[in-house]
């Protein structure tokens, strides 16, 4: 069953010798699996599930959740429910209903596109269209590793996490609070998470998004690194904004996207639902509510400041009807993203669902099973910021050191799925039938010679050895190669060059923020 | 995070009572869990990846091998070459080639969907048109379990996997050879492992391909258990046969394919492609090559006898940069097997493609990121039959018991998204909205109770409960959860009623044929 191609290949001719061939050969294996830009240009169909009944449907029950229910703005952003009243809403209290029609109206002036920047150019990341952006996961208070179990995250394991980010050729994106670093003051750790993001990679981030004044902290750090006249035309930092499912938007929330959306930069909108709890259990009931939702959060960065940009997000999830429990990366949410990416695209909105869900503690095949499966809905689904994409473990408790270089490896898969499947005159091959003729194998032949070493993705920690070369190997299972992977590669991470009086401004401001205010922990 | 419907679910007045209700519940979860048919009925749409443009390229790339490199046949079968040429082929010594359109032609006969009677009529399967059935890994000679590792694979693993899948409500079918029964002669195992899938299981099953006599004794132990008349008119048997890559059909595989198309039993026809080995390292060439030699396979079941039941089968991999190994559940072959189920399609013919694909040699992480790839592409392509769907590790060497149950859980999850999403009044739920209204939670309400039960698929071996529940309970991985629900399955396991005439006549056929020839080990 193994062949070895370099057997093959070696006993030709005229081949190009040792050092420069190793060169070579290690130069193409980079190409053939990480992408040139820090995004994806998606060159595969959308898989779209409903048709144009089934859509209407749903977006009819939306406008009449929001004509006949409506959402409860609670909290006391009053300035988010004047700006309702303006726009054509009927206020009643805390509760807006919105006219049909309405939302798509005040839609009309959002992007369906954008240009996220990174302080490194090359790895600023376009949001929207056919591009897929992946980032790690949000959230976690706890963190894991083989060697030390579960624990709650601190400033250091984050600063890990964004290193690894930072170092995986497959993930394009810095991400938010890829762990909350419990160690440092709820009212500072914004200011140290965002440092960390500019100073230990170059990739694009999330700010903060827990008080107003946090997200202007987030902007204003970005305003350093960026110059502020900049972020006048550029969107440079972005907040992920959950949705009080059902049908409620807190006023921390609203007030964080208007202070994004104000200073001309990006919001995503998400609701958070898992069925038969924040909404029904029924997938289309669901998914009605979320569209409701991310439309009435969309909307607001536009009465805002039109033009602003915003993606619309849904996270969907599901119930263990042995425990009651959430479950996560189950059929029912992947099937649902499907439908929520037909839905965005409708909107004309740029699209973050789905994510490397899980409620596995391990690293092992529940938890793949489980996040293969909501990342195959992302990619299909049509997503361009694909949240989670690295380190989901334990319903989103805990991130995952492992986990993380295992997904982020599994990007690199989706990646190269995402790239299609070209039918040139190269790739159909018809001379090397006439070449290699029946029952020859094709390993010396012109065209392998010539394609095979960008031909296929190859995942960095997949064991592809025979049974017994991994036997010999010390037989690891992939989490224990994932183990060596995420240590191996912090041992050898070089920080990306910043500019030390960017740097001297920063580590300034965040001095004067914390001595500004003795620490909370709420 | 953690919440329990049970709690809120009780809470409330007029509940029918714990015995009662725990049988309803009991019965309502296996009913959301489990087909009510040993098939599915795919209710989403197939993922088309190409064009009309993309296809015609590979069909007349498929049509110029055929006609400009051939087919050799070889080893002897000349009544396989005498009817190619009676059809209209060039014959040429082994090499036959087709002039374009001849095979469309002999294949207009060939049925797009037919039934193969399982001995219990409930389990009967349809194959083809919107029908997806499940079935177990094949071929590996080697076995492998958490306990015992890595051994050759006996009779008593056969017949263990046979019960297995018996019991396995997700899977719908016996499959074939689903271990090598290395303890049995070559020459006379095939008995042994179709009178165990009669005995232990009254799924639908496959025969031997080994011999053009293996395949007569199949048919004929068949016969003994439907009776010789049914099988005049019902496919009660299959043969799953190789094709010997690249563009050589072997006597072997040839003179077994006439013979059960002579007894109108059915056929999967299967390259097996190592892109760069057995074909090119493109994927579109490997595609190309394939169709033609399916085409011809299928085909020569017609000129045997129009109307046999044949299945256009599909195996496509991939091959390891670093190691020239082959892989298995890489991006590449998924994004084929899409294409190769519009070709299938277009020939109007049943489909077999991709499986549970892993190089992994354990249950781990690996394993269910490569094989979710694989299986995901086979549900969204459009794949009739299912092979390999459960087992399947080492690159197919070794077949898994722990793999075998976490994998029959995820055809279950398959299952559930292939029903796809429901848009009823009920589904979309509006009612609820205007009960529960915003900020409430859906535990308890009238749309939550009449439908959480059925709402969401449940992974047997998923464990979804809170860390701390997890911890308690041992922390297992999910291996380790497969390790002991198979061992529970196989100590409750109860095989299905066989008639003692039709038992004894197997039997009787057995000994006869085993006393008839010395044992032969190759």
């Amino acid at each position: 069953m193994s062949v070895t191609l370099t057997e093959a290949t070696t006993s030709t001719a005229d081949q190009p010798r040792s050092a420069a061939r190793d060169r070579r050969r290690q130069r193409r294996a980079a190409a053939a699996s990480a992408p040139s830009t820090a995004y994806v240009a998606r060159r595969i169909p959308t898989f779209d599930l409903l048709d144009e009944d089934g859509l209407q449907r749903i977006e009819a029950t939306a406008e009449r959740i929001l004509a006949e229910v409506g959402i409860d703005f609670r909290g006391g952003d009053d300035r988010a429910i004047e700006l309702w009243r303006q726009a054509g809403a009927e206020v009643d209290g805390d509760n807006v209903r919105f006219p049909p029609g309405l939302l798509a109206e005040v839609l009309r002036t959002a992007p369906a596109q954008f240009t996220q920047i990174a302080r490194n150019p090359e790895r600023s990341v376009e949001i929207g269209g056919a591009n897929v952006v992946f980032a790690p996961a949000y959230g976690s208070p706890f963190v894991m590793d083989l060697d030390r179990g579960r624990r709650y995250g601190t400033m250091e394991d984050f600063a890990n996490f964004v290193k690894l980010a930072y170092l995986s050729p497959h993930l394009g994106h810095s991400g938010g609070t890829i762990c909350e670093p419990t160690d440092v003051a709820v009212n500072k750790r914004h200011l140290d998470m965002v440092y960390s993001h500019i100073k230990y990679s170059d990739l694009a981030y999330l700010g903060s998004v827990t008080a107003e004044e946090r997200v202007e902290d987030s902007v204003e750090m970005t305003r350093i690194v960026f110059g502020a006249d900049v972020l006048e035309t550029r969107c440079a930092v972005m907040g992920n904004f959950n949705v009080n499912s059902p049908l409620v938007w807190d006023a921390t929330m609203t007030r964080g996207i208007r202070a994004y959306a104000r200073a001309n930069q990006g919001s995503i909108i998400v609701p958070f639902i898992l069925g038969g709890a924040m909404g029904p259990v029924t997938n289309a009931g669901a998914i009605a509510q979320a569209h409701a939702e991310t439309l009435v959060g969309c909307a607001l960065t536009q009465l805002e400041r039109p033009g602003a940009p915003v993606i619309y997000g849904s996270f969907l999830s599901s119930m263990s009807l042995r425990s009651g429990s959430p479950t996560f990366g189950t059929p029912e949410p992947a099937l649902g993203s499907l439908v929520v990416g037909q839905l965005a695209r409708r909107a004309k909105l740029p699209l973050r669902c789905s994510g490397a869900f899980t409620t596995s503690k391990l690293p092992d095949a529940q938890s793949m099973m489980e996040s293969a499966t909501s990342m195959h809905a992302a990619v299909l689904c049509g997503a361009n910021y694909l949240m989670h994409s690295a380190g989901f473990l334990d319903g989103l408790l805990s991130m995952s050191y492992e986990k993380f270089v295992l997904d982020a490896d599994y990007c690199g898969a989706l990646a190269r799925y995402l790239g299609g499947l070209s039918v040139s005159d190269n790739d159909l091959a018809l001379d090397a039938f006439k070449e290699v003729g029946p029952g020859n194998h094709f390993f010396g032949c012109a065209h392998t010679m010539a394609n095979y070493e960008t031909a296929f993705f190859d995942a960095a920690l997949s064991d592809n050895n025979t049974f017994e070369q991994w036997s010999e190997a010390g037989s690891e299972d992939s989490a224990t190669r994932a183990n060596k992977a995420w240590k191996k590669m912090l041992a050898e991470y070089e920080a990306p060059p910043l500019d030390p009086a960017v740097d001297e401004a920063l580590l300034d401001f965040i001095a004067r923020k914390k001595r500004s205010m003795p620490d909370a922990w709420y």
